[in-house]
């Protein structure tokens, strides 16, 4: 049966999933939850679809035998399995998980944890822990674009000569990097990745 | 030629590797960094190893032909490949890859952290943020641990019926909890999983 993406729209790590299902042909349904609003903390969130009370989750399987896959690398890495997102070459292989391990290491917990406090939270609504650690996730995430240019430079694609899993993790949140106070402009390596990327067939952009 | 790990021998993230590498049965060489003396910023590890000065990094190939794979679960995966550690089954190997994402966003950057700050920074040494960040990073790693503790009772591995990868790259910083002020003793499952882990035949302890 067609999979089932537990998710909230404007989350970059469930737009990601979207994005890999969408350029690998692969239908999903979608149900919607507010992060905000603790909707993946009810009981019956818990009790039937991640015990850890995060999104997203993708749903596989079918009535009875349904199976739930937390992480999102993981759901993009299922839904990715047999298409050319992913090189059967052992070292590239390993050089796009290098990157995935290193979006959700160095990346995420940097710009799209700063995006969500910036554009969700507010700065106001912080913990003081939270307030603190604003200057320490603003240096890392400037470090992950220049790392991310500079990797870019002379190259189009992470991975080899065509797209992979890493480039389509690494632009869910890197498109959105704006959103975060990061200034994109001063990536142009990065920019035009992103154009390459949003110009694969059939790309759907986050709001679709 | 034989595999050269780059690595920290105090990093459990190292550690795995080594882990990984005994348990197929693959010889590696190993050169050793002391990351609190700043060895893997140096020019020559910048420009010959990893422009993100981290470790470990894997160094495969031959002399001419040399390539350099950060991230420790993608070294784990590139000496894992074609082994029993990555299940082929396609849900299965997501799971896998399921439980590596969430031991690198969930895990070690409050269980592994905690402990390079108290046993080898030292609480008077830390930042402000940092200091400001350790409750929080206590209780995410409670959190991690207890989330262990739950998916391992009534199961003896953490993906099917014996021992993947992910059980690898969980056992490195979940068997030094100790040493990051956590009570591995509350949570008995992890703990005769622990013991299960140790008892693989070509296991090697940290300290080898």
């Amino acid at each position: 049966m067609t999979p089932i993406l537990h998710e909230d729209p404007v989350s970059g790590n469930c737009y990601k999933i979207r994005l890999t299902a969408a350029l690998t042909g692969q239908p999903i349904e979608r149900v919607a939850y507010d992060i905000r609003k603790g909707e993946t903390r009810t009981p019956a969130f818990l009790a039937g679809i991640n015990p850890d009370g995060r999104i997203p989750v993708l749903q596989v399987g079918a009535e009875g035998a349904w199976r739930f896959l937390p992480e999102s690398n993981a759901a993009c890495w299922w839904l990715a399995t047999g298409s050319a997102l992913i090189p059967a070459d052992r070292f590239m292989q390993a050089e796009v998980l290098r990157w995935m391990f290193w979006e959700q290491y160095s990346h995420e917990p940097n710009v799209a944890t700063l995006r969500f406090w910036r554009r969700y939270v507010g700065e106001c609504a912080l913990s003081d822990a939270q307030r603190a650690a604003i200057p320490g996730k603003h240096a890392a995430g400037q470090a992950a674009l220049a790392l991310m240019d500079r990797h870019l430079t002379g190259r189009d694609w992470f991975v080899g000569d065509g797209p992979t899993l890493a480039d389509l993790v690494l632009y869910a949140y890197t498109h959105l990097a704006d959103e975060a106070d990061f200034m994109l402009a001063d990536y142009p390596a990065v920019q035009d990745w992103l154009a390459r990327v949003a110009a694969m067939p059939g790309y759907v952009p986050m709001e679709a």
